[in-house]
C-alpha cells in the first residue's frame, strides 16, 4: 500500500471507533488531491533542503494574515533550542503570529548556544523571505539529537520553499515532517458553528514518544475560525490533555514534542463562553486525537493499537496514572504482542501505579467481554479473549471501584521489530 | 556450564566489581558443598512437592531457636496472600520467628479469601510438623499469578521436606525457590565483629522484577548473630534500599516480592548504637547488593550487566529518581543492547525524570571514558565507547552538576528474548 494509502486505511478504521459530538463531521483528506482539504488563509509548502538525501524535509505552514496562534510543548529540561526559541517567540508575539518554519533529519537539541542561534537563522530567515518579523515565526525541529544543524541548506532553500507553495500543499508538507514515520499523518473536521461553518485540520508526525535517533512528535494545525490566542491556548491545551498527551508508545518524552494551531479568522467568530467554544473545543480534541491515535498505530514496531480505559478510580489524576502505568508496562505490552490474555499483568500494573483501590473491587474487560470479576473471579472463557486479541485494535477497560475518576490512553504492544529499531547504531 | 558453575562464575565477576567495607570477607559458596556455607543454627531444605512436574518446588529455612527476624515486603497495592499473611505474623509475633515456608510454581495472589485459607494452611503445616506456633511461620510464594494453589500437595510433603532437611542444604533450598531463573543466586560474606567472627548468607530468586507467570523477587537471609529484632528491621530495610531496591529488570513490581532475614543468635552480639551495628548493616548490604546484581544478571533475555551511578543531582531522591529513569527507559536499554553510544537518549530520559538541572551542566561517562562533557559537548571516540559497551559490564555515570545528592542502580538491556519469554502463552 502506498505511504498516504495507508494513512487514509487507518484514518477510516479509527473514524469507525470515535463517537463524533453532534455538528462535528470528519474529513479523510482525499489522497488525490482533487478536493480542497486545508482551511483558508493559509499557505503550505514542502521540499527536500539537503538535509536529508531525497525524502521532504523542510515544511512551511504560513498565514496570509496575523493568525491567532497557540502553542504546547514537552516539559523535558533538555528541550531542543527550537522549542526554547519558539516558547519566547509566542510570549513576544503576544499569540499573534504568521508561520511556523520546520526541518526534519536533525532535532537541532543538545547543542548549545549555537543551537539556539540556528533556530534564530531559521526564524529570521522565514521572516525575511515572506516580509514578517522573526517573532511571528514558530520553529521546530525532528532528527538526530546532538548534531550542529546544516543551518546553510535550510537559508538557501528559502526561495525554493516559496515557489512550491500553495493554499493546498499540505501533502508535501505532511510529508516533509516526517523521520521513521512509515505514512504521513494528516486529518480534518468541519463544525457547524453557530456563525457558520467552520474547518479545523492538521498533520502530525512521531513513531516513537521519543526515538532521539528521529527524534519527536510533532503536530501543526489549522483553522480557519476567529478566535482570540488565549482563547485558542486554553483550547489547545485541554485538547492536547486528552490526545498528544494520552498516547504512549514507549514511555519517553522528547526533547522536541510540539503541537501548535494557527486560525486565519478568515470564517466565523468562536467567542469566549458561547456553545461554539464548547464545540470548537470537542472539535480541536477529536483532530488532535486521531492524529495522536495514528501515532501509535505507526509506533515504532507495533501491530496492535490498544486503548486503555480506566474507570472508577478516585480521582481522574489517579485514573490517568493508572492507565498511563498498564499502557507502559513491557510486561502488558509484551502480552498484547503475543496475544496472551495474562490480567495478572494488568492488574499488578494497576497495583504499583499509585493508585487506591481494594483489589477485590478490580474488574478487567477485553472490549465487552469480562475477564476479571469483582472478587477476583476469572472464570473468563479463554477462547473468547483470543479472538477479541487477535484484531488490530481491541479495548481494556479496567474498573478500580473507588470513585468516578476515570481516563483513557492510547498505546501499542511491544515487538521485536521495536528492539530492531531501537538497538541500531544512529547512522 | 551448570547453573552452579555459572552462578559461581558470575558472583567472581561482581565481587571483582564490588568495594568490600574493612572487615567484610566475600564467601562464594563451595558448589561441591564440601565447606559449610550457611550460618550457624539453621536447618534448610527443598523438595519437590508435586506443584511443578520435577523440579524442586518447597523451601525450607528454619531456625533451631526463637530467631530475631525482619522482612520486607512488596508495596503493590494487588499484593498476594502469603505477603499479607506474613506481615500479620511478623507483627503478631514481634518479630521473633522460627520459620520461612516458600513454594514456587504458583503465586497464590489474586486468589481471594481461598489464597489467604491456604496461606495459613502453609504456616499451620510447617507448625504441626516442627512444633511451631503459626505466627512464627513466615509463607511466601511465587509462580502463576490468579489459580488456586494445589495446597493438599505442600501439606502432604511436610514429611519429605523433613527427611531432606539439614543444616548445610542451602543449594536445594535455592534451586527450590527459582522460576524462571537460569541458575541458582546464593552468596554470604564473614564479619570480623568485636565479639568475634559472623556470618550472613542468603539466596535469591527473580528473574523479571515481576513476571506473573512466575512471578516474584524473593530473598531469604540467615545470620548467626545475636540482635534484636527492631534492629534487624531498620538494618535490612536500609540494606534493602540500596540493594533489591536498586534494580529493574523491566520497572514492573511484583505482587509477591519478599526479602526476609533471620539471626540464629549463636554468634556475637550486634547491639543498638555500636560500631558492630554499622558493620553489620554494611555486611548485609553488600550481600543483598550482590544477591541484587545476580538477580539483574540473569534478567529475563539480558546480555549485559549495566551500573547507573547519577551523581551531583539536588538530592538523593532526585538522583535515585533519575537513575531509575534512565535505568527503564526502552530507548536507553535498547541502545545498550545494539552497543550505540546514544547519550541523546540518556540525558533526554534524565530531562523528563523530574530530577532539576541545566542541561549545559550534564556530564555522562561510559566507565571513565567522557561522552559528554559541560557545554554539550560529545566529542567523544565512537571507537572507545564501543569499545567499553561491547563488554558484559560496564558503568554510566551521569553527573547534573546541581548538587550533592547521589544514587546508583543497577540494570539490563531489553532484548528480542525479554518480548519473546513474556509475549509466549501463559501455560
Amino acid at each position: 500500500m502506498e505511504p498516504f494509502e495507508k494513512s487514509a486505511s487507518a484514518i477510516k478504521k479509527l473514524c469507525d471507533r470515535t463517537v463524533w459530538p453532534d455538528g462535528v463531521s470528519p474529513i479523510i483528506p482525499d489522497v488525490t488531491g482533487v478536493d480542497p482539504f486545508w482551511p483558508a488563509g493559509f499557505v503550505l509548502s514542502g521540499i527536500n533542503s539537503g538535509i536529508k538525501p531525497v525524502r521532504k524535509d523542510l515544511m512551511l505552514l504560513l498565514s496570509e494574515a496575523p493568525a491567532s496562534t497557540a502553542s504546547v510543548f514537552t516539559t523535558n529540561l533538555c528541550c531542543a533550542a527550537p522549542v526554547e526559541l519558539s516558547k519566547a517567540n509566542l510570549a513576544a508575539s503576544s499569540g499573534v503570529m504568521r508561520a511556523v518554519i520546520c526541518n526534519s533529519g536533525n532535532a537541532n537539541a543538545a547543542t548549545g548556544a549555537k543551537g539556539l542561534i540556528d533556530a534564530r537563522q531559521m526564524a529570521a530567515d522565514t521572516a525575511a523571505s515572506w516580509g514578517l518579523k522573526p517573532e511571528e515565526v514558530l520553529v521546530a525541529s525532528t532528527g538526530v539529537i546532538g548534531q550542529l544543524l546544516p543551518v546553510a541548506k535550510i537559508s538557501e532553500s528559502m526561495p525554493a520553499l516559496e515557489a512550491a507553495s500553495g493554499s493546498d500543499q499540505w501533502r508535501d508538507a505532511a510529508e516533509a515532517i516526517m523521520t521513521t514515520d512509515t505514512f504521513p499523518k494528516a486529518f480534518g473536521v468541519d463544525i457547524a458553528l453557530s456563525g457558520g461553518s467552520a474547518r479545523i485540520a492538521g498533520f502530525a508526525k512521531g513513531s516513537g514518544m521519543i526515538c532521539p535517533n528521529m527524534a519527536t512528535m510533532l503536530a501543526f494545525l489549522a483553522t480557519d475560525v476567529s478566535i482570540e490566542p488565549l482563547l485558542l491556548q486554553e483550547l489547545l491545551g485541554a485538547a492536547n490533555a486528552v490526545s498528544f498527551n494520552a498516547i504512549t508508545v514507549d514511555g519517553d518524552t522528547s526533547t522536541n514534542d510540539m503541537a501548535a494551531i494557527m486560525a486565519s479568522g478568515r470564517g466565523p467568530k468562536v467567542l469566549r463562553g458561547s456553545d461554539d467554544a464548547i464545540l470548537f473545543g470537542e472539535a480541536l480534541s477529536s483532530v488532535m486525537t486521531i492524529l495522536a491515535q495514528l501515532i501509535v498505530i505507526d509506533g515504532e514496531g507495533a501491530t496492535k493499537f490498544v486503548e486503555i480505559r480506566l474507570n472508577g478510580a478516585a480521582s481522574d489524576d489517579e485514573a490517568r496514572m493508572a492507565a498511563m502505568t498498564v499502557a507502559n508496562s513491557p510486561l502488558v505490552k509484551t502480552a498484547i504482542h503475543g496475544q496472551d490474555a495474562n490480567w495478572g499483568r494488568i492488574i499488578a500494573a494497576v497495583g504499583r501505579s499509585g493508585a487506591s483501590f481494594v483489589q477485590e473491587e478490580l474488574s478487567v474487560f477485553f472490549d465487552s467481554e469480562p475477564i476479571l470479576k469483582p472478587g477476583l473471579d476469572a472464570g473468563f472463557s479463554e477462547e473468547e479473549a483470543k479472538k477479541i486479541m487477535s484484531k488490530d485494535a481491541f479495548t481494556i477497560t479496567v474498573t478500580l471501584g473507588n470513585g468516578p475518576g476515570k481516563a483513557v490512553v492510547w498505546t501499542c504492544d511491544l515487538s521485536k521489530r521495536y528492539i530492531e529499531i531501537n538497538g541500531s547504531y544512529r547512522s
